[in-house]
């Protein structure tokens, strides 16, 4: 990649396709979306040139920088793992590099780890959002910083001195989502959004306590039996008992001490949803929103790339 | 109800309606079946009539005794819930009647609780089996007992003389079938069943660390990623990490010391996987199949009406 020609950064998961038309020097000339990875299996090449067709019709062919998905089994070209630690060098030195139009594509690598459980861990993308994180807020890149990253697949995030020691997957997104739309526990609650209010503390603090979480979740519903808890409350309670757990793991990771806030890395209800169960710790946290840190990871990654 | 007619048993659950034809002295004349209350919203007196046609066209009316979801809020009359302590007596003494067809129909409360996690909890159904293993297994009425009944909602059970001092809902089978059928976790499991094994004990093993279980759950997709684990044995290690997250739970209950093993009450399949996951924690099991179970409550129900 040539640092004197316009680029596309671009960030591709399983359900979303963003990208960015760069100048030379990173500014954001245009924006385009397409679909996700899932959205098209063995056809990925072909995604990416529709959605650049305009793009490409004006300037020629153009290089391309993505993170995510893209690089997995289900994506347009497999990119190894990079093992922790890693950091916004080791990255650039290591992304998957091929041809498209004959046009230069690079993939950034996910990262595995040994997580603090002791088993091999993986993330894809989210590795690109902490590099966006740490070139937007460089404090961030100073001593033991702990992040947090929630979604579908959430993940906790060791960082020191800007760079990725270790992290952690909590299956806390994907988990709620299944019993909210596929368990007795979401019954009636078509419709409804979980709540922060007492209800969601109520279920943060029963994960506080040392019971399993399949020992607390039937306490979504017989609440509603016996208390008469409404389903509005039993969603926002169900939440905070998920949410609640997955702190509870994460927070473990701080235990040799941190500086600094607990940080918080996604979109405004998911941040705010996190620092009250984080709250309920005795932890601070900070948010940032996610939007447009993947882009910023990305600019990161070039401009080491061309350094 | 006499002690000196026929009379019918029946163990009316979510998904399937069992019923006996049973001689004064309990002797099982004849069984029939029909669809679980779930299938008859609001029809339950049909499906009912219709199961028992060829008896009551031989016998006339005959009473019925009835446990399980029947009693609850989506099956035929709703029966309240008997808080513990309960025993045989208890039950007997708080059932439910109506008439149908002239015939006097009953149902046995279910039981409510405040569970060792300080939350209400309720079960239906289960307690009539476990009257079923106090009737057939008289040594379990003698100190204090662990009993478990895994299932979609799994019930750990503890007695103290034959009475039901409290019990703790894991919700561990629903959030098996969840994981399975429509997370991540389950891909490629289709046609696959969990088997016992080194991978069903290495997730047990996993859920008797101190680590919630959504920062647990993610392995099973990343030892496939990274370490060669197979779709067969991730299956059977998800399950270990479910049913010991459920153990983990069910065992504080013996905190106190029990008298004799843990008993647990269902299908082989099910007593196995855990008669396994409790001998990783050092804990001796029997296992009851809990098949004929219901219809021993049952009996043992009506013989404390008659006395």
């Amino acid at each position: 990649m040539r640092g004197d020609t316009p680029f596309i950064a671009g960030d591709w998961g399983t359900s979303n396709l963003r990208l960015w038309l760069c100048g030379a020097d990173g500014t954001v000339l245009d924006r385009a979306d397409g679909p996700g990875v899932a959205a098209v299996p063995g056809r990925a090449e072909a995604a990416f040139l529709d959605a650049t067709a305009a793009w490409r019709a004006a300037d020629g062919p153009l290089p391309a920088l993505f993170c995510g998905m893209v690089g997995s089994t289900i994506g347009w070209v497999e990119a190894a793992y990079h093992p922790c630690p890693a950091n916004v060098g080791s990255l650039a030195s290591g992304l998957t590099r091929f041809t498209a139009l004959g046009a230069t594509m690079a993939i950034i690598p996910g990262l595995s780890t040994r997580n603090p459980q002791g088993a091999p861990d993986v993330m894809r993308g989210e590795e690109t959002q902490i590099l966006g994180a740490l070139a937007s807020h460089p404090d961030l890149g100073i001593g033991r910083r702990l992040l947090c990253l929630p979604g579908t697949h959430a993940k906790w995030v060791l960082l020191r001195d800007g760079t990725v020691v270790m992290f952690q997957t909590g299956f806390s997104g994907e988990l709620f989502a299944l019993l909210r739309g596929h368990s007795v526990l979401g019954r009636g609650t078509d419709g409804l959004l979980p709540q922060i209010g007492p209800a969601f503390i109520q279920g943060v603090q029963r994960s506080l306590t040392s019971a399993p979480l399949p020992h607390l979740l039937f306490e979504a519903r017989s609440r509603q039996l016996l208390e008469g808890m409404s389903a509005q409350d039993a969603l926002s309670f169900l939440s905070g008992l998920v949410i609640g757990a997955d702190v509870v793991g994460g927070i473990a990771m701080a235990a040799d001490g941190l500086d600094g806030p607990v940080t918080l890395v996604a979109s405004p209800i998911l941040t705010d949803a996190y620092a009250a169960a984080l709250a309920a710790t005795g932890r601070d946290t900070v948010a940032l929103d996610g939007g447009e840190l993947a882009l910023a990871g990305l600019l990161s990654v070039r401009a080491a790339i061309l350094s």
